[in-house]
C-alpha cells in the first residue's frame, strides 16, 4: 500500500469515528503527552510605571460599586481573553478610591490581596475587618463573605491598590466555580480588628480549635513581621544561592500553605546578589516589594523596579539579581502540584 | 453622560489598556465567577453496538508499534478537538491485538485501565506482568515505565479491548507533563506475576514498606474479588437510595484513591432499581459493566447496555435506574477536588 | 568539708525536702535516664506442651460465665503480680469449651484474639460474629461490645483456645481506662458473618466510608489468606536476612496498624533459616504457629515448637532461627513508640 | 461443692500455674479494666512560698555542675519514691546561679522550661541560644544537645529557677529511654539567639522546610506574646464558662503541640472568674504565672498564688476560681492520649 493511498484511507476512517466522538490518539499523542512542559502562558512582566496611571484611571471609569470589583485584570500574553496569569490562577490590580465600597460576596474560589499602594483601606472577612497597608498579604478564604471599603477623604482616606491572586482558571478548569452576593453592601462586623491575629497568629491556638478547613485562620500577615523575619535571617548569614532569603507563609494551625490551592512566598535579594538558575512546574506571579534588578526568564530578562509584577511559565529557567536591597511577593499552585505528586524542580 | 458617551469611554479605555495587556473584571466577572458551575462539557453516552466494530476496524488502520497506543479517544462533543472527556478527565479505548506490543515508556500521567472485552493480555508495570479479564481494574501509576502486549494467536491470544483513564487534560492545565520512551520495546521482568498483590492486596504490607506516593502499589484489582464484595453487601441487604451497593477502591497502603487524581468505584444496581438524584462537582465517566438500564443525566435519559461509556458534567442532577442487575464502573476528579476543598455534593 | 560531712548536710536536705514531697533529682538521675533502656521485663518463653494441660483445666476451676474471661495470663517473670508481658502489653491465653458464653462487655482496652488451637468459637463485635479457626488474627476495638461463644457439643462444638493480646498496661499507666458490662449476655447480632469483610476487606471501602477511629474495620484477617500471601512472597525469592518474609497486618482505610496501640505480624522462616541479629524498642510477643526453630534473646536460647510463646524486650538482641518451615505471629506496642517519635531500631 | 471446697481447690489451681508464671484473669480483672480510670496519683499542691527557701538551699548543697540538673522533683505523693508527678510526667524546679553551667546532655525525654523566677540564664538546643524572662516557654526536643547556663554576679547574672516539665515516667514505661553526654561542658554555637524564632515564628517557614521531626523548630515562647494574646482576646471579650481565656501553643510547622509527648497551655482567668466543672483523662500540671484563686480538684479546694504549682489527675473533676486576675501555665499528656485515641473529656 502506498503511503498516500494509507493516508486516504486513515482520513476516511477519521472522519467516519469523527461522527462517534472519537479521534485517533496516535495523532495528537506527542502533544497531549509532551516530552516537558509546553505552556501556552509565556513570561511576561507589567511595569507599574507604565499601568499604573491606567489603574487610577479606572476610577472615573467606573465606580467601585458599580464594578461590583474594579480590577484591571493583568492577561497573560499567551492567553488572550482567557483572564488568565497563568493556566491556574489570574492576577489582577484593583483599585479603591476613598469612600468607596466593593460590596459583600463569597465564592469558591480563594483570594490573596497584596498591598501595592496607599494605606487605610480595609477587607472584612468573617465578621472582622483588617486595614491594609503596603506589604500586608491578606487572605479571603474560599466560600467566606468578604467586602472591601476605603474611609472618605474627611476621614484620611486615600486610593488603595492591591493586587488580587485568585484561582479562577483553575476553578473554571475543575468546574467547580459557585458564588453568591450578600444581601447587604456590607457583611455584620462582629469582632474587633486584629482578633483572628491575637487567636491564631502568636504560634498558639484556641484549645478547642479544631481544623475542619485547610485555608489559614489567620487573614492578614502583616509586611512588618514578615520583612523582620528576612532581615533576621539576613543578618545571621542566611541567604540561598538560588533563592537568597526566601520564607513561605504558612497556616499556623497546620503548617501548610495559608490557601489550599496557592502557596505564597516573600524573599529578600541583597543588593549584589545575582541568584543561580532553577525552574518548576509552578508558574509563579511575582510582585516586586522594594528595589531592584533583573528577572531572566527563559529567553527573557526583566528589569524590575517596585511594584512591578511578573510571571514564570512553568519550568522555564529562572534566575534572579538585584541591583539594590530588593523583595519580592510571589505565589503560585504548587499547594495543588504537590498535593497530587506532580511538583518537580531542578537547581541548575 | 449620556449612557452612550459612557460606554465609548469605556471602549476607547479598554482598547487603551489591552494594549498592557490589561482587560476590565467587570465585563467578566459573571462569566469567571459564575453562581453554580457550567460545564462546557455536556453528558453523553457512546453505545458500544455502535462504536465495536470501528474499533476493531483500527486494527487494520495502524498497528500497535507504530500508533505507539492504538487508542480510540472517546472526545466530549461539549470539548470537540480537545481529546477530552472532561475537563480533567480523558477516555479512549484501547485495541490489542493477538502477537501486538505497545512500546515501554513513562510519563507523568496516570493512567487506569478498565477491561471491556477479551483476556489473555498483559500490561507490565515496575517490572511485573499482569493479565487482562474483563472487569479488571489496573493502574499505571505516573511516571512507571509500562508497556502492553498479547499472545499469538498460536498461544491463545484474542483481541482485548480496555478503557483508559487518564489525568491528560488535568496535566494540560497545569503544565506538568513530562514523558519518556523506554530504550526496548518491553522492560525488563523482575517478578512473578501476581507478587505485588501477594505483598500489599491481602490487608497486609511489608514490614518495613513506606509510603513515598499516593499511589496503590496494587496494580490490578480483579473483578471477581470487586464483584464478590458487591454481591455479598447486596445479600446481606446493603442498598443505598441513591447509589445502590457502591464501592470504592483504595491504595491498601493509604486508604486514599489508587491515584492520586482520579477516584475509581464500582457499583451494583439491582434489577428494578430506581435509584434518587444526586449531584457532585466531580465530573465522572461511567462504563457499563454488566446488565441494563436508563441513567438519567440533567434532561438526557440515556438507555444502557454493557461495555455502554457515559459521562455525567459537574453538578449535573444524575440518577440511574436498572431493568436487570447491573454493574458499573466509574471514574472521576474527586481526589482533586477534595484535596483543594473543592468537592461539594448533594443528595436530591 | 569531708565527704561524710557532705553526706551528713545532704541527708539532712533530703529528709527536710521530702517532708514537702521533694525530691533531689541528681540522686536518681542516672536510673531515670539511663543510657540505653534498662527494662524490667525479661525474655522468656512458655512452653505449649507444658501449660496446655493447665489452661484445659482451667475449663473445670471455673466457668467462662462467671469468670467473664477465663484466661490465664502469662504473667512476664520480671513483673511478678503485675499481670503484664511487658510494660505496655498483656498476654493470655482464653479458653472456652462447647455450650458456653463469655458475656458481653466493652472497654478502652483494645484486644487482640490469635486462635491457637481448636475451631468454631465465635467472637461478637459490633453486631457481627467471626467464627475462629487456627492462625485467624481477630480484633475487638476500644470500646466497642465483644461477648465469645462456643457451639455446644451437639453442634459441634470443641475447646477453642486463643491467646489474647491486649494494652491493658499501658492505660493502666495512661489512667485511661473505662468499662462496662452489657446488660445482657450476648449483644444482637444484627449483620451476616462476613460483612465487615466484604465491605472493607477487599481492598475497596463504602463509597462514603468516613475514617473517624483509627482501628481497622475488618474483625478478622483469617489465617489461609495471611499464610497464602507469605508462601507467594517466598516462591517469588522474597527473604530477607532478618525477618525470612514479613508482613505487617494492617487497616485498610488507613493503611496503619489494625489497632492504635498495637502492631500485629506474620513471618514466614524458611527450614534451615538462621536469622541475624537485630534489636528494637518495641517489645514483642510470638506465638509459634508453625515449625519449629530457636529464638536467641539477649543471653537466652529459646527453643520453640507450634503454640509456645516468648517475648523480646525492648532493646534486647534478637535472632531467630528455623529447623523447619516455621510461621511466627507476633504482636508489640510499635505504633505508640512510633506516634510518639520514640521507636529506634538497629540490624546488626 | 462447698464455697470452701471451692475455694481450696482453686488455690491449689492457682498456686500450681503461678510456677508457670500463670495467673488467673478472674482474680484481677476488676483491677486491670476498672469501670473508670483510678489514678494512683493524688491532687497535690506545692505552695511555692513554703519551697522556695528549700530550692535556692540546693545551691548550697550541692553544685550545677556536680549535680548535672540541680533540682528538687516535685513527686506526687501517691507515687512516692517514684520521682513522679503522673504516671506520664515529672516536674522539677532547678535552680541555676550565677556563673553556673548545667553540662551539655542529650536524651530520648523531651523537656519543656517554664521560667518561674530571675532572668538572664541561658539555654542552648541545636546551636542557639534562648535566654530566660519569667513566663517563658522553652523546649528541649528529644535526642537534641541542651546545656543551660547563667552569666556571673559580675555580668549581671541572678539566681533564676524554672519548671521542668518531662515525660521521664512515661519512657520508663516504654522502656524507650536513651542518653548521651556531650564530650564538652558546652556545645558550640553556631546561630545568634533569635534565629529560630525569626526562620519559624512569624507565621512562615524556610522554603524548603521538611517536617521530619514532631517537635517545633522554635525554641522559645516569649510570655510577652502569649500574655499579649490573651489579653487581646478577653478585651475581644473571648470568656469560656471552664476555661476562661485558654490557648494552646503549637508548632508551627504542623499546627500540633510543641513536643509529641506534652501539650501545653496558657489560660487567663479574669478577677472575679468562677470557672465550670470538668474533667479529662490527661492528668495536668498546672503553674500559676501571676494572680490568686482556688482550684477544686477532686474533693479538694487548694488557693493559689503565683508560682504555685498543682496537678489534676485522670478524671477527677476540676474547677478554676480566680480572686485577681490569674494567668495559668500547664502541661499534659495530652497528644499521647489523643494520638492513642484515649482521650476522653466532659464539662458538667
Amino acid at each position: 500500500m502506498t503511503a498516500n493511498t494509507q493516508q486516504e484511507q486513515r482520513s476516511a476512517y477519521y472522519g467516519q469515528i469523527a461522527q462517534q466522538h472519537l479521534s485517533p490518539l496516535w495523532e495528537s499523542l506527542h502533544n497531549l503527552v509532551p516530552k516537558v512542559p509546553r505552556p501556552q502562558i509565556i513570561a511576561a512582566i507589567w511595569k507599574y510605571a507604565q499601568i499604573r496611571d491606567l489603574v487610577m484611571q479606572s476610577g472615573a471609569v467606573i465606580s467601585a460599586e458599580e464594578a461590583v470589583r474594579r480590577v484591571l485584570v493583568l492577561e497573560n500574553p499567551g492567553l488572550p481573553g482567557k483572564s488568565s496569569m497563568t493556566t491556574t490562577l489570574y492576577a489582577g490590580l484593583q483599585l479603591i478610591l476613598p469612600g468607596e465600597l466593593a460590596p459583600s460576596h463569597r465564592h469558591t474560589q480563594s483570594a490573596l490581596r497584596f498591598i501595592v499602594e496607599g494605606q487605610g483601606a480595609w477587607t472584612a472577612v468573617n465578621g472582622e475587618r483588617t486595614t491594609m497597608k503596603p506589604g500586608d498579604f491578606i487572605i479571603t478564604p474560599s466560600w467566606t463573605w468578604h467586602d472591601h471599603g476605603n474611609p472618605s477623604v474627611e476621614e484620611g482616606g486615600e486610593p488603595v491598590i492591591w493586587l488580587d491572586g485568585l484561582d479562577i482558571p483553575l476553578i473554571v478548569n475543575l468546574d467547580a466555580g459557585f458564588a453568591e452576593n450578600y444581601p447587604e453592601s456590607t457583611q455584620p462586623i462582629s469582632r474587633p480588628e486584629g482578633d483572628s491575629f491575637a487567636r491564631y497568629g502568636h504560634n498558639m491556638l484556641p484549645v478547642r480549635h479544631r481544623v475542619t478547613d485547610p485555608t489559614s485562620p489567620i487573614f492578614s500577615y502583616p509586611y512588618e513581621r514578615s520583612r523582620e523575619a528576612l532581615d533576621t535571617l539576613y543578618r545571621n548569614g542566611e541567604l540561598d544561592g538560588w533563592d537568597g532569603v526566601k520564607l513561605r507563609y504558612v497556616n499556623p494551625a497546620t503548617g501548610g500553605s495559608p490557601i489550599p490551592t496557592m502557596a505564597t512566598f516573600m524573599q529578600f535579594l541583597p543588593a549584589g546578589f545575582s541568584g543561580r538558575t532553577y525552574r518548576s512546574t509552578d508558574a509563579t506571579v511575582y510582585c516586586v516589594v522594594e528595589g531592584s534588578g533583573t528577572a531572566r526568564i527563559g529567553d527573557n530578562a526583566f528589569s524590575f523596579e517596585p511594584h512591578d509584577i511578573f510571571v514564570a511559565p512553568s519550568w522555564q529557567p529562572v534566575a534572579l539579581a538585584a541591583s539594590s536591597d530588593a523583595v519580592l511577593f510571589s505565589y503560585s499552585d504548587r499547594p495543588v502540584l504537590s498535593a497530587l505528586n506532580l511538583l518537580r524542580e531542578e537547581r541548575i
